[in-house]
């Protein structure tokens, strides 16, 4: 049964399974204690710890294991941020970032700092001097991922490291996507990661603050980790995450060939035999295991539930999945096609046949779905009459405004406009998306009684 | 190799092993994923939370799963403070929490509230009529402890909870040490605790909230756990944690019978055999396992590592230990002697005849302790003719300034006085503690040119 959702949470090396059931026999007792058991605890934290700093790339000193990535991220931010108050209270990050950077600048703000959006490309990718612009005076620390993870795009941290060092702001890079697949490039300041992104297990991150920046950890006291990172050690599974993150180290330049040929060929199929799809993310700036794609008049939700049905695991940014109404942040920085969104991240090992069983359902399956909804097939209908049209989707949900409106675009006269009343949050992105897609003219969005009108012109 | 220290962390449990092994292979994905591999994982996390629930006796949507028993009480404090900022931002704690309340408690006074500690009496208990005293006008939130960590003494929970209802002010109990003894009694409103000391793995901790008292999360937002503890569930720990909780509660009754008379034994044992001792903790209300005991005219941590040397893993609250220089604050609070202090903590399933093998041990290694140091023997020698005597022991370290003392009181008559110059922290605490438990006088301590002058008439 193929799982395609690694960078959701990767599934147990088995380095890793190995390293833990050694551990939780040898690696239970606190490493604070004198007596035997403490230190064959502590001896297996300190070897820990080597290991980690040494795939990070930092020493081992600046390097401490958090509960997850999400509190690497909290603890990283607030801290950094603390340790520079003196210079000011203004955050700039990227407009991509993970939810748990995100999280961590919001509450910045409701505290009181500022913070600035650095925004994304089509790509996704920032633009370093999207960064120069955002690194003004009382600049406490800049974020940014090493690659985003959503759709793939490696971003240009060396770059943006190098300006940050021009203006003495630290730079944290969440490289929780990226780690497992090597180091993180550039002359960052504070680095997190998450074990369970690299086939480690679940309850572990790392935070890793280079000598010399200034950091206070934020919150009550506490006596493990440097102070950073509060709570007794979970060393066995501390011990089992940066074991495994040496094997999938020196599995990942393979590995790395291997996926970047299976996501080249999911790009390319998809892209042909789909059709009416934006397959998103920079082409060669990207992860190796990871592909996005979003399809027309599809809702994401029935998309996923299809192919589970079909025995295939995969994720969705799309603002059709039941976990959230909001379109993915990610898409909408980017302003790509959120409808009919699908993430594949493909795990280390994954075989090529469950790719080419994948490549094969997944036409089949959106079609069907665009069938039961009513989407049009192929080429719009021969020109109608009337001048411009005005089509009613209120109260639906994504994808049906857009499906709405490409039945009838071919019904207006080349020039003329078809305005789509809608309520839904997604229609906002999607229909200049479409719009793109399909080189119709997006004339612009006005207020109306109900949701919002959104105006196209009919092109070709 | 015995190991006595389970208030520190307790082996894992046999079904905690088994439990995790499982949950590692099923339940690794994302349980926020609508796929088969993230239902999976929903169902064995709803169980978890149902049985973990269970156990404490609250609802399940009451529990959230955190990432140690610290993190968990740093969460219920801060949420729990702020959910009732508009009342007041007092706090009352007793002054023998763990650290990570007083760490909590000391985040809180930085933050501008205010603190009341309730003092305990000589057993390490709380007078439920000091938190009467505390529970003012403005208090937020009060803490108490189920059990002391460092001697065993339960707390009067019920009494206080009452207290607490009749103030109208929610109570946050730490059940880290009693948890798997069974549930807390009484009306609690928050509670915490954590895996690893009732056999369960390292990295989980519950904290219930009951339905009806004010919270509000603090830190960074998080989708997770009812957004009150962030990051990715570590949920093949917390499958074990729940797992183990229900197996040791299965085992605690009769465990706690055999225990109980174990400990008793140590307490009779060690106060015969050894001499010059003091068995701290309430005799009788307390946890079932766990002694405390501490030895005067010798020092902690020479004490732990001859322990160890015979195979002993124990632990010390006392001022010797090289983790901290200073003494312990819950025998500091009792008023009870601190030196040589030796904590034996006997996990579940601990043979009798290993206890056996600790009494016989014992006394010889910590006469060869007090030996070393040249400690009095036996009865002092008789008297001398100085009126009054005055002790250097500036410079030297616990357990000296008090072995000096004990060396000369008998060279001074009945009435007349020893002074011990100290500067060593711990010598404020003993030197008392020595008076009372040798009936002799503690006149008092006077400034001097460095450290402290500590006064003592002999009486007998």
């Amino acid at each position: 049964m193929p799982y395609f959702d690694a960078a959701s949470a990767a599934p147990l090396h088995p380095v890793a399974r190995q390293a833990l059931l050694a551990a939780l026999d040898e690696g239970w007792a606190d490493p604070a204690r004198l007596y035997r058991e403490g230190r064959r605890a502590r001896l297996l934290l300190d070897a820990a710890r080597e290991a980690a700093a040494d795939a990070v790339g930092c020493r081992p000193d600046e390097l401490v294991f958090t509960s997850s990535g999400t509190t690497a991220v909290h603890a990283g931010v607030a801290g950094a941020l603390s340790g520079r108050r003196r210079v000011g209270s203004h955050l700039a990050l990227s407009a991509v970032e993970h939810s748990s950077v995100l999280h961590a600048a919001a509450a910045h703000e409701a505290a009181g700092g500022t913070v600035t959006q650095v925004p994304v490309g089509r790509s996704g990718a920032v633009d370093p001097e999207g960064y120069a612009g955002a690194l003004r005076d009382g600049t406490a620390l800049a974020c940014l991922q090493s690659a985003n993870h959503e759709v793939g795009t490696e971003q240009p941290v060396a770059e943006v490291a190098a300006l940050c060092a021009e203006a003495g702001v630290p730079l944290l890079v969440d490289a929780a996507q990226s780690l497992g697949w090597g180091p993180v490039a550039g002359g960052w300041s504070l680095l997190t990661a998450s074990a369970h992104k690299w086939g480690g297990p679940a309850g572990v991150g790392l935070l890793a603050v280079r000598k010399g920046v200034r950091f206070a950890p934020q919150g009550p006291a506490g006596e493990r980790e440097s102070g950073r990172a509060p709570g007794f050690e979970n060393l066995p599974a501390i011990v089992a995450a940066a074991a495994s993150l040496r094997a999938v180290r020196d599995e990942a330049a393979a590995e790395a060939v291997r996926l970047r040929a299976m996501v080249d060929r999911i790009r390319t199929v998809v892209a042909e035999r789909v059709g009416d799809v934006e397959v998103v993310g920079d082409p060669e700036r990207r992860l190796p295991h990871l592909v996005t794609f979003s399809c027309l008049y599809v809702d994401g939700e029935t998309l996923l539930h299809e192919l589970d049905r079909h025995g295939f695991s995969v994720s969705s940014g799309s603002s059709c999945t039941s976990s959230t109404l909001e379109p993915s942040h990610v898409l909408k920085a980017m302003g790509v096609l959120s409808e009919g969104n699908v993430r594949v991240s493909l795990p280390m090992g994954t075989a090529e046949v469950d790719v080419d069983r994948f490549l094969e359902v997944v036409p089949g399956v959106v079609a069907e779905v665009r069938e039961r909804l009513g989407a049009p097939v192929s080429a719009p209908p021969s020109p109608a009459p009337a001048r411009s049209l005005v089509v009613d989707a209120l109260g639906r949900r994504c994808p049906i405004p857009v499906i709405e409106l490409a039945k009838v675009i071919g019904e207006v006269p080349v020039g003329a406009t078809v305005t789509v009343l809608a309520d839904d949050e997604a229609a906002r992105l999607d229909i200049p998306a479409w719009c793109e897609m399909r080189e119709q003219e997006y004339v612009g969005e006005e207020p109306a009684d109900r949701g919002s009108a959104y105006v196209v012109r009919r092109l070709s």
